[in-house]
């Protein structure tokens, strides 16, 4: 993965700067809820959506009447990943932080034309949230494959931020205040059962492997 | 606040759309985490950072040689906060959905001048992580100031969306499967010492009034 050379970005905090892809491709699995940002009327606008990755490709989804996603098949788009890991207290304010991993990933989209492709990659998004939910649900109709728009990017300009620990405000170590970490993590539910499932249905056993963070 | 007229989006789903202040301000107020986009040479950003919020204006900060606040000093910016409530188990994977809330707020940021205001503000987003906080902290710095941007706007042009509750695809409904939420929610652990800290200095009790979500 190569260093987004002419958009590397300035910044305040003592940072760790990552290209690796194993870096990349574990924040990215970690957190789905992206950021899309891009270019419409010369104005930025920036959509949440769901987010997922095959080898080194990210991929999203909509529907073919979204602005949001014409938009993106025709020019450059900078997507998003970001996860609150915890506050730092420091003895500042200006050293005040959060413990976060984020990615950005630059470029144009491209739109899975294949049939075949499309539902390829709608299945692998369905079985990342929960492994074989896809063979469980009412299968994919053609007019449904017809009406969803998948678009795709290289992981080529792509790099992660990530702060971890406690703060690093040494200059201050005399001020008696007291600094940590408050850590953060998506806790995950029990499934809630719809009150309208047929009778005899069962909750299967992998959704509880559902994860986030 | 108004709709955002020319800007409205196309949405798949049957969310609900929003655009009173309450509920704008409710979910600006649960999650810090903010995503910026903005245009720079042509092509669009989306950086991560903390947002606050006072009365009908929305802050962010950071280091005065950052290229985001100096592209966002002088254009158009959309601001994007979003949560994660839970993933939503549908009959078919057209239907697949989360829960979750977000807000768009769109404008030229403004930048804080006044020495004395950005204080204010930088005060306000400290407190706001944890009641009382600015006070035990070692006193902000003139030059501290100087190498902090604060930008703001008005939340005029804001709207959110929101998803709860069980999925909707009773057309459906008579396919064998289980459908149901499986909720998320941050959980906040308990704060962790530095071990870099004074001898005798205590955490503030409230640490424990940290909250997101």
């Amino acid at each position: 993965m190569s260093a987004p050379s002419d958009r590397a970005r300035v910044k305040r905090y003592n940072h760790i700067a990552a290209y690796d892809a194993q870096t990349i491709h574990s924040i990215l699995d970690a957190m789905p809820l992206c950021h899309v940002g891009y270019v419409f009327n010369g104005s930025p606008y920036v959509t949440p959506t769901l987010q997922w990755r095959d080898g080194d490709r990210i991929f999203w989804h909509g529907s073919s009447a979204s602005r949001m996603l014409e938009s993106a098949e025709t020019q450059d788009v900078c997507l998003t990943v970001s996860l609150y890991d915890g506050l730092v207290m420091a003895r500042s304010a200006y050293n005040y932080n959060i413990n976060h991993r984020s990615v950005m990933v630059f470029g144009k989209p491209e739109k899975l034309e294949d049939p075949a492709e499309k539902e390829a990659q709608l299945r692998n998004f369905v079985n990342k949230t929960i492994p074989g939910q896809w063979e469980r649900l009412r299968p994919v109709l053609p007019k449904e494959l017809k009406a969803t728009t998948v678009l795709s990017m290289q992981l080529t300009e792509a790099s992660a931020k990530l702060r971890a620990g406690h703060t690093d405000d040494e200059d201050d170590a005399d001020f008696p205040v007291w600094t940590g970490v408050i850590p953060v993590r998506y806790e995950i539910g029990t499934p809630e059962a719809n009150p309208g499932n047929l009778p005899g249905v069962e909750m299967p056993a992998d959704a509880l492997k559902f994860r986030i963070g």
